[in-house]
């Protein structure tokens, strides 16, 4: 009998609530029902995205929306500046050059955030850029990127800044209109808790000019329809309705447990994680700029990280994700986002003692989970 | 947002399969479709029980069981032995006395085993006891008697053995042929992994000819006729439908896992919690003769235990069972039965030092978790 452990930066373990919620049996989408249940979480996801504005909601993984950003707002022949930092940065890039943008990468190293005064420099040198386009937090190597700062540059100039915030929305505090943020796109499987199958995107004034201009073609992520749609607390295509029905629980969850700890809950899982790593000697691959999504590690020289996953999932039936592209192989990313509390932390750490030993490590057993418990520990009430 | 774990010696977690199962839409009990599931599940509990004996399904609790093992071999007046080492020990003294039984009770100090000898001598000083009442394994005390060794006493005697194998069918080796155990009695709730509602009831020969002779007035567990019922596989009275539909499930995946597999995966639970326990400085309840099912664990002096038990489950997440009666806040019962795997029994010793810690104990944290690793690593294989 092997106990299943999902234990990765998305999908996120699914709550029983939600998983509940999904199989109630369907209604339809064209019912009053419908437009009532849409409007209830349309005004959860304007509390979660911290926006006055609609948060369009859209079949489609969370690529689909950040395709829907720049095909909504960029024309061909248009210069982007695409901060590069890992596997979802990259995506950026693609899908800009899908479109026919000319793209001003700027490569960061993976594991690193970007430099502030490196946006700003490019920003002067490419006058009339239309947008920046970013992660908040790169899932691939999980880092932060500076997105507040960055928002200071782009406020109050033509340039749109657009924000994949997969890994950030409800993980950690992205105020999309406090900061200036003028497209905000998220996914379903993350910190919301889902399975995968909806995007999520915001786009303020200053974006919206911006659609009404773009010349690409567009028809299913056309947001000028859906924005009119979804004001009547309906979706112009079919929409997945068991999805939004989970997402109602969600929200209910989220707004309950609140943003203020929310944000400090994955916060504080992110601080245990990063502990018990350091304290098994292992080095974390973004150590200044660390998101509360994910922890990457490295694994020690010698260690295959494929046959390590593989080990853990098959053997000790705990999926935890590793490394993308080049760092296949080389790290491990210990998640902290969505559905997670201190023993999944505990678990992901103790799986990670135990099969870095069977994989001939000089490991101390207990020794991360010791440090992660000290970390746990100081989350809890004293007593009274 | 408090994510919960059932970490308790009964109810256990059931699996997602079986709750996926038992939500399938009811089918009615009266048609070839049920007698067709029900044969499966017969022959799958014979398989458990490891006898050629039918084994009888009530719509009960584990005590509806136990109740129908006197009402139906034990008349009025009628001499029984019972051994009393705990909670459940004092329910057969209590079920024996409602149903008029002169009881012999052997009183036995709560965690230990009774001793065979002592059985012997009872036997001895009164013949013509009709039964011997005892557990498998006593779930308040956390220890194991030696059935085999008194199901030696009994067998070609006319005094029946009647065992209560709540925590110990499916938890540990009970073959009720081979031992030759007269009457074996479980529940759903514990290594069958099913929420309570079902109780499970074998009889050899030798019972079965006693159950013809019994005067007692009974209706509802009358297993006359209930055998008559099941040996056409369908019941007296109405059937627990969907907890019956999981258990179809449950022996599917018990069948998968093999007999010696899940003996294998509860005794390596327990020993990992024991070895946590005892490295954590605490005293283990039975040291001398443990169930495979929980590991009871003395709490240092100074210790509310039902202040802790709350703070756990309350504050951290995690049931945890506590004592019984006399044991009530003095001591916690790590489960090890059912559902389990082992980051239950991480997630638990975490929690146990944690809690401790929070409580003021001089707690090395990390340490229990330690030496759980260290024998749970032995159960996974080396790497190819």
């Amino acid at each position: 009998m092997l106990k299943r452990y999902l234990l990765t930066p998305g999908p996120t373990e699914v709550p029983p609530e939600v998983l509940l919620r999904m199989s109630q049996p369907l209604i339809h989408h064209r019912t009053p029902q419908f437009e009532d249940l849409f409007a209830q979480v349309q005004e959860g996801l304007q509390w979660l995205f911290q926006t006055t504005q609609e948060v369009l909601i859209l079949a489609a993984s969370g690529t689909g929306g950040m395709e829907a950003a720049v095909a909504n707002t960029c024309s061909a022949g248009d210069t982007v500046i695409v901060v590069n930092g890992g596997k979802f940065g990259e995506r950026w890039v693609k899908i800009s050059q899908a479109f026919g943008l000319k793209v001003v990468e700027l490569k960061v190293e993976w594991g690193h955030a970007v430099a502030v005064e490196t946006v700003a420099q490019a920003l002067a040198n490419n006058p009339g850029t239309r947008a920046v386009l970013i992660q908040a937090s790169e899932t691939s190597t999980t880092a932060l990127h500076p997105v507040e700062q960055i928002a200071a540059l782009t406020r109050g100039t033509d340039t749109l800044l657009i924000v994949d915030g997969i890994t950030a929305v409800g993980a950690t505090d992205t105020p999309m209109d406090r900061w200036g943020i003028d497209v905000l796109v998220t996914g379903s499987q993350k910190a919301l808790m889902l399975p995968p199958g909806l995007a999520f995107i915001a786009l303020n004034d200053k974006a919206w000019k911006q659609v009404e201009r773009t010349t690409q073609p567009r028809y299913y992520f056309d947001l000028r329809r859906e924005r009119k749609e979804q004001l009547k607390h309906t979706t112009a295509y079919t929409p997945a309705i068991s999805l939004i029905n989970g997402l109602h629980e969600v929200l209910r969850m989220l707004r309950e447990e609140g943003l203020e700890h929310l944000f400090a809950r994955h916060a504080r899982l992110a601080r245990a994680a990063r502990a018990a790593a350091q304290a098994l000697g292992l080095t974390l691959l973004a150590p200044a700029s660390p998101s509360p999504a994910a922890t990457g590690v490295w694994l020690p020289q010698g260690v295959d990280g494929s046959k390590l996953l593989k080990y853990m999932r098959d053997r000790m039936g705990v999926d935890i994700a590793g490394g993308q592209d080049h760092l296949k192989g080389k790290i491990v990313r210990i998640s902290h986002i969505g559905y997670a509390g201190p023993f999944d932390i505990i678990t992901a750490i103790s799986t990670l003692e135990m099969a870095l030993r069977r994989f001939g490590q000089d490991i101390l057993l207990g020794r991360g989970v010791q440090h992660a418990e000290e970390i746990l520990l100081e989350g809890w009430p004293t007593v009274g």
